[in-house]
């Protein structure tokens, strides 16, 4: 099965935004074994979102466009599927009750414009709108069929889950499957993550045939071997992902072939993975305050809040987080916790996890200092970081030299410190 | 001029790389007034690269293609352009050489396989590899042409700025100027915002001489007239957006013409506005704040630290920024903010600010509460927010009843305590 993404939208044309849509639905199809060969990018143009779907829908067996089903006049993606597929539009009183019930559940009407995202074209199903105002379409073509899902990021990952995938794997027939698991690493780079582990990827090209590190075969979906697949993707701020990538016939086989090649990639990497696919670093280190009933409180400088906001996103964050300090001008650290100069310092940050460990009355303590930049304070240079930790009678300081700007020293210091806490934890 | 962006490489269609490349690159073009309809992704695969060259060459007058230049197997863009031209692939010995020095200056000689980069499509003209070992192709198909660059980001800004884009400039009859300005607006849903301007857009189409609100007018880039475009764009947590376009023979002429059209949907929409392009809420904020030298504490439970983290990314912020509560337990409310009972409510966001703004000494306070969920808190339903704010012996509390999952609410509820400080600031 086929399916290629046509992505609706002069703002991508423009380069005024990224498409990331198409990115998360090229990812979820892989998941399921579908194939996608092209992804397609259009502007706001009835014509050429007709060209666009044309084409895509002469080589493969399905479409998906996401974006064009908003309330005002740049969005004709309803216009155009009405047109390649001979069909009228018409007004469908049951979404339009939708709309207003959502409306008025915020205290509004909806304005006169919206009535357009009550249109469909005629023969084609809706997948309700969980979340914003606008249906996705589902549209037969002959044997074939076109999706369409508002681009709406929210909007248009629930749809996928709820409707469009599940279709998808009843329209399959038979076929392989294809099975990724993502490991998270965070503290090595990229070469050095893929060093520790070259001698098992040699040893997968011997297996796969092949004399050079060919990377037709560690990166190609299509490859016909059973052998597993590794791909590294690095970011600053979230570190490595590995992907683990298996192909087969049979869908047990596929299951145990991705779980050993897990297994012999952790017993290289240990405690360098702090998580797998989607789980984030504040998950990880919140199952572990959770397991072991331990509450925490945080002190932060150099991250403003950043590091109780990610911990705050964890569902029952109440559960072991007690609060935070946000120490930002000097004689708040001086007032609160007990830190008089050299605010950016091994000794400052100590003090602070103490402080306020004592001051919320939680086990643990986590404290952050730093200079994000762009200017040196206190003859300390852009990049120096200072996390402390203080817990069981027990303090420690740690110091990062980090690149970048304001917001990604920010946002590397954040990781850094949830991570730190994660080592404590699994000690 | 008519160009198409063609992005090669299965990662793009695996989902696990988001494609920037084009985003960049479309900006540039628009800049120098270059049209761009359609974006192609296509996999490492000679025949599907094919496909997609052809139909591309067919649309347009030229063609950026980005990626595929590398030296392992899975690299070839070279192949499917000499095979679409019907031209062999000869070795270029002073590319060659140039991949050899530039090995060498780092110790190192090139492998076996770097020898496929220094081969290239009979006829074509290269662009000289600055930053990597890969040259960029030029190739000649009739009156048309193919651009090719490497995937990798700053290889191919450089050889778009340095090559591309002057051979555009150069190839274009004519030089129209293409000018944008986006508007971010707050509070509002789009198809408000769409209602309020909906005569002035309504205007603008009589004005491009046609009966019906035509996105094909409002949007194209091709629009032949000098009547300004306007575009929507909404994100739940970021609000709407509103991009002026204008497109002139004449730049002055551009200029002034977006200026005007600027201060018209100014006076439609007033305070609603809240900045200009890639300014941010927080950014926004802060000018206000340095402005009125006022200083600032905040007070959060529902936000967690995100309203802070917002406030200490804008460079500078210690100048006005204090430091804040993350009072996320009930017992910390009790401690530090005189909080006993009804932590999710008006009263509560009003104590929250005044007292966190007597503990930090600041100008102003502002609080956060409310339910993030999954599940309801005090028998208070998931989003429902409030924010307080305290100033000039005076308090204020306002209500928000928002949808969405955790994150949504949490990150909506932070533009909305920052959209409130904003009103406060401009009274």
């Amino acid at each position: 099965m086929q399916i290629e993404i046509v992505a609706i939208g002069t703002e991508l044309l423009l380069g005024l935004l990224t498409d990331t849509n198409s990115t998360h639905i090229a990812q979820q199809l892989s998941e399921i074994g579908v194939d996608c060969y092209f992804q397609t990018r259009v502007g706001d143009n009835v014509d050429r979102i007709k060209i666009a779907l044309e084409i895509a829908l002469s080589r493969n067996d399905a479409v998906i466009c996401c974006g064009g089903l908003g309330p005002t006049s740049d969005d004709l993606t309803r216009n155009a599927i009405a047109e390649l597929t001979g069909s009228e539009l018409v007004f469908d009183q049951s979404i339009w009750a939708r709309i207003e019930s959502r409306f008025s559940a915020v205290g509004h009407k909806p304005a006169e414009i919206n009535k357009v995202q009550a249109m469909v074209p005629k023969g084609t199903a809706t997948i309700p709108q969980e979340a914003g105002t606008a249906p996705g379409l589902i549209c037969p073509v002959g044997d074939k069929v076109i999706y369409a899902v508002p681009g709406v990021p929210a909007e248009m990952k629930e749809m996928l889950k709820s409707t469009i995938l599940p279709d998808l794997v009843s329209r399959k027939k038979g076929g392989e499957t294809l099975l990724f698991k993502t490991l998270r690493t965070w503290g090595l780079p990229e070469s050095k993550v893929a060093e520790i582990i070259s001698e098992h990827i040699e040893d997968l090209d011997r297996q796969a045939g092949q004399g050079s590190p060919s990377s037709a075969m560690l990166h190609s979906p299509a490859a016909k071997t059973e052998i597993p697949t590794i791909a590294f993707l690095a970011s600053s701020t979230e570190g490595v992902r590995i992907r683990l990538g298996v192909k087969s016939e049979n869908r047990e086989r596929a299951v145990q072939l991705l779980a050993q090649e897990e297994e012999i990639i952790r017993s290289f990497l240990g405690d360098v993975i702090f998580a797998a696919d989607e789980e984030s670093m504040e998950e990880a280190v919140a199952k572990l305050l959770k397991q072991k009933k331990l509450t925490l409180a945080t002190a932060e400088s150099l991250t403003g809040g950043l590091v109780s906001a990610r911990i705050v996103n964890v569902a029952g964050a109440s559960e072991f987080f007690l609060g935070g300090l946000v120490s930002y001008a000097t004689d708040i650290k001086k007032k609160f916790l007990g830190v008089a100069s050299h605010v950016v310092s091994d000794t400052a940050v100590i003090t602070m996890a103490s402080e306020v460990r004592k001051l919320f009355g939680s086990d643990i303590g986590i404290a952050t200092s730093g200079v994000a930049g762009p200017t040196s304070q206190e003859n300390v240079e852009p990049g120096n970081v200072y996390i402390g930790i203080a817990a069981d009678d027990k303090t420690e300081a740690y110091h990062f030299k980090l690149r970048g700007d304001r917001e990604r020293i920010r946002q590397t210091g954040t990781m850094h410190a949830l991570d730190i806490l994660r080592r404590h934890l699994i000690k």
